[in-house]
């Protein structure tokens, strides 16, 4: 059974959507998501990135974020075909790794804890597929490498690229 | 460079010598380690294998295990001519992932967030080394096993064995 390296954030939840409801709570403005487009991860606000980033270090930061659209279908589906694994570079952020669990467990109740990995590097991963919206876990991959579009990444141009979890289906389904 | 990939239960953590305390602390009773050899992990003790077993859920279990003997020297040394993984299996205890950070930090403050490791299952390391105390982890590796000596696997024949950190230090540096 080949095996999918499959990323949380950016990928299963949509941080730029939860940076943008925390800075409408905190400043009152509603920012466009499309705003954000081009921008590094935390850019693209009115206000500069460190206060942006701050919000990462916020109790239920990871525990709220929304899920991304038909993730949880195709996700489900997936594994009927696939090893699924969900490999998150969570290390970075100790406080996430609870809200992290807790986050897969509400949403994603059918992923085995035997198939979550947190780390740090994500060179130490062995998998066919890694779907994955950064650069960084994706460029040392030798497997297949999946480009999730995010705002972040929207003008990288190496890599083959999935706009959503419809087009993850019809490609690995 | 190559890479080893190091557990941290029975390998960094004194795992059998926490339960020795956590049992003498409770019922007052001091178990010579020894007694334990050839046990599954939580057996060997006059109580039976469920009540040692919720001492893993306790808080502070994991926080306060002691260092293994020689265990920092030697992973210090590794890093000049190896690429150093922690990998734990300690998605299984979500309770354990936050005290197993701290644990690190305090004891291993060389190694970075970037070469840490939380999984399930381990068949998604890629690395050239394992060392380990349980088959579980070792048996689908395929790298160069070893296996770190425990009381819980002392009968075992199949692996090439490191008894301590010294044995590792000899083979590896």
């Amino acid at each position: 059974m080949a095996r999918i390296a499959i990323d949380m954030d950016g990928v299963m939840a949509d941080t730029a959507q939860q940076f943008i409801n925390y800075y409408e709570q905190r400043y009152g403005v509603r920012i466009d998501k499309e705003t954000l487009n081009g921008h590094p991860e935390t850019g693209g606000f009115p206000h500069e990135k460190g206060i942006i980033r701050s919000f990462l270090f916020e109790p239920g930061f990871f525990r709220t974020k929304p899920v991304i659209k038909d993730s949880q279908e195709v996700i489900k589906a997936l594994q009927e075909k696939y090893e699924v694994f969900i490999v998150s570079a969570a290390i970075e952020f100790p406080g996430s790794l609870t809200e992290k669990i807790e986050w897969l467990q509400e949403h994603y109740p059918f992923i085995s804890w035997q198939n979550i990995v947190f780390c740090g590097s994500k060179t130490i991963v062995q998998a066919d597929y890694m779907i994955d919206d950064h650069i960084k876990n994706l460029q040392h991959f030798k497997g297949e490498a999946l480009m999730y579009t995010a705002p972040h990444n929207i003008n990288v141009t190496d890599y083959k690229r999935v706009n959503n979890w419809e087009e993850v289906g019809q490609l690995l389904l």
